[in-house]
């Protein structure tokens, strides 16, 4: 862990350090990927079942593909209710979020006797995938797949590796509490193929989400284009803002629970107290001592966390901006001031109740969130990423005579006269109808 | 140009060949492009100036990238005033429009007590790229400007390459009249690379948008998760709704207008009226005879033009969403009930009087739109392009101790015990003070 003081000289050049300590080499793996999206496009299901033999140790064939109905009653029957109850909480907020968040169509006639409008549509297929074995989170397939409902698309399908052959059941709950329509035991960048082309199983959707290794990662950038595709998401991040009113200890484990995702993970605590840095630096090395994955947590506080200490919360803001957070907490008597002047963050969890682990789960906002700075221009996972835009406009006789000369004008300018004859055309067939009159 | 008609036995068959034919390789450019973008990475403006001496013929120095006030002042003198009014017309009504689609905050209470929301803002800084030579269409500027204007973005940094020197007025003249803040006489890969990373002159930018060649695709697609990009563009396509009051000279212009862009772009005409069929193919070939880009368009319309003859307006709309074309025109006398059932077009345009030509200048709706089928799942330029999302949540200890528990159950089935953690013990002292109290 860092110790960082904006009053210090060499501050600039640590944060900047700071800021670029988790970028690194990704590992290659764009040509065995070219090769099984290739195999899968030609060969199907054929190729599917190969590569689910190969690396998931499960023969099995196109009729076995898909799990059946039979199967996912029998998983979530072995669910205990309390943890369906919580799945359910989780689901009805998450739902409720999202439908709050879906916007408006737009359609209206302007000055110039101009129809004009956006309409928002669903797209009709989506593909989900969902890691297997100790990376399935059913919090995150809720988190993919509700939006896309609550959006409207009618397809939902999911293709989760079985390794050895073995479900997980709660995965199976959430998706089915979810609405997913159909799921495949399938995974790797041969799912990606699957779900991008088509198989004679598989329909083809038109957008694949979900969090997956790099082989996923680098299949979704391939087939993108041919479908849409979800950001890449990167090592995850939270910059914890607290004050002296805090409890070192709370702090501790919130930094703890973005520590324990992964080994590149990133916390960040600013403070303007110098006595609550200490403290929260002790919390972290006393609750290091009985955590499970210490190992992971550890490592990540280690190698990329920080404690930063700001003279305002003037400063606290403009590094916050800097760092364009996935999280961000304000435990703070009165959040408000600071929260109205962030700009750049993911998700901002705002009151010192008001854990980040609560928005993982429960809050109901999408806990899929822009990593590693992207927050500076990308938005987390919502409605909007299973919804597209047609954009529409009317013109009647009026509103030609009174916009098309300025079309014509510059369609001329541009070379392309079949534009500039395709509006005058019409222009003049206005004014003969108009002379008869 | 293929006809077509619904009532044949090989229809599906034809018309699932009509939809591939213009999928092809595209020429691999991923090396030379790597190696441009580490070179300007690594040595910034002296590589940016060596780049451009060698592809534009213009030695430069770093002093001389920027195109002064001076420059753009001189050139927008040259251009002849109607051009002038005619962009403003076309500035003015691409404005309005988007700020009509500019999307409201969202922040509520709900039941459990808990307040949430999200909040849109802009990004910072956006690059935008314009290509030289004769595809530079000062439309395109103000199309690919203006949405990032409205949206509130501070810098909106514009590179075009002058090819030995010569610069565009129109071009310069729609970028002051959209807000551009800076302009730089460098273009390709080396552009987008100095957006994305920044060089000593060059700021670097949060996203990269606009048009350009193989090398600029690529680049930007190499770019991407470093800054945001846009989507890239295939070639274009329109679909032509006409019934048998429609002037079939004005429905092959329109097609014509499609065809001339590119002999790649694909314009197709649906009609239930063979007769009419029938005169737009040979209004085609007349307008062929005169129009000066005939050798483009007509080799369009030859390899990938074609006349659908379907027996109703159901057969049309699923036909429309098969295609999922960048542009639809409904040239029918009431376009309404159409327009209703279409679910998957880039834009739309109304009625006999509204040409597409119309929504390329000054219509408002932005003219840069998914092609190639991505309006299955993509949609338009807009202010959405240039804003970002941050969702918000705030928990109190009532609204925690409804929702907590569910979170807590949740994180230890996933065997992640610093979130469980982070919640429980808010949830304890929550409880002792309610024990106080």
């Amino acid at each position: 862990m860092k110790r960082l003081d904006t009053a210090q000289p060499d501050f600039r050049a640590a944060f900047a350090r700071l800021l670029d300590d988790r970028e690194g080499d990704t590992a290659r793996v764009d040509a065995p990927v070219a090769e099984i999206l290739a195999a899968v496009r030609a060969r199907g299901d054929e190729a599917l079942c190969a590569y689910t033999a190969r690396f998931d140790r499960m023969p099995v064939t196109p009729d076995r593909l898909r799990i059946t109905e039979a199967e996912i009653e029998a998983a979530c029957a072995r669910v205990p209710p309390d943890l369906l109850a919580a799945l359910d909480v989780a689901a009805t907020r998450i739902e409720a979020f999202h439908r709050a968040q879906m916007p408006a169509d737009l359609r209206y006639t302007d000055a110039d006797g101009v129809d004009l409008g956006m309409r928002w549509t669903a797209l009709d297929a989506v593909g989900l995938y969902v890691p297997g074995g100790t990376a399935a989170y059913p919090s995150s397939v809720l988190m993919n797949a509700m939006p896309a409902r609550v959006a409207g698309a009618a397809r939902l399908a999911m293709c989760v590796p079985t390794p050895d052959g073995v479900l997980n059941p709660l995965v199976l709950a959430a998706a089915r509490r979810a609405g997913v329509t159909e799921i495949y035991r399938v995974g790797g960048a041969q799912a990606v193929a699957a779900m991008a082309y088509g198989t004679a199983t598989i329909r083809p959707v038109d957008r694949v989400v979900g969090p997956g290794n790099a082989y996923v990662a680098e299949a979704k950038r391939q087939v993108f284009g041919r479908v849409g595709i979800d950001s890449i998401a990167g090592p995850s991040e939270v910059v914890v803002v607290a004050d002296s009113g805090t409890d070192p200890r709370i702090v501790a484990l919130d930094l703890l629970a973005q520590a324990e995702h992964d080994a590149l993970a990133q916390s960040i605590l600013i403070t303007q107290d110098a006595t609550l840095a200490d403290r929260v630096a002790e919390a972290v090395e006393a609750e290091l001592r009985t955590l499970p994955r210490a190992a992971i947590a550890g490592a990540s506080w280690g190698a990329h966390g920080a404690i930063i200490t700001v003279r305002d919360l003037d400063e606290a803001a403009s590094l916050i901006d800097a760092i364009a957070p996935e999280h961000l907490e304000l435990l703070l008597a009165d959040p408000e001031p600071l929260f109205a002047r962030v700009r750049h963050a993911g998700a901002i969890f705002l009151g010192r109740q008001c854990a980040e682990a609560i928005g993982d789960y429960v809050g109901g906002p999408n806990h899929v969130l822009p990593t590693s700075r992207t927050a500076r221009f990308a938005s987390g996972l919502s409605v909007f990423d299973f919804l597209k835009r047609t954009t529409f406009i009317g013109a009647g006789p009026d509103a030609l005579r009174r916009i098309g000369p300025a079309a014509v004008a510059l369609a001329r300018a541009e070379g392309l006269d079949a534009h500039a004859l395709s509006v005058s055309a019409r222009l003049d067939a206005v004014a003969r109808e108009s002379d008869k009159a």
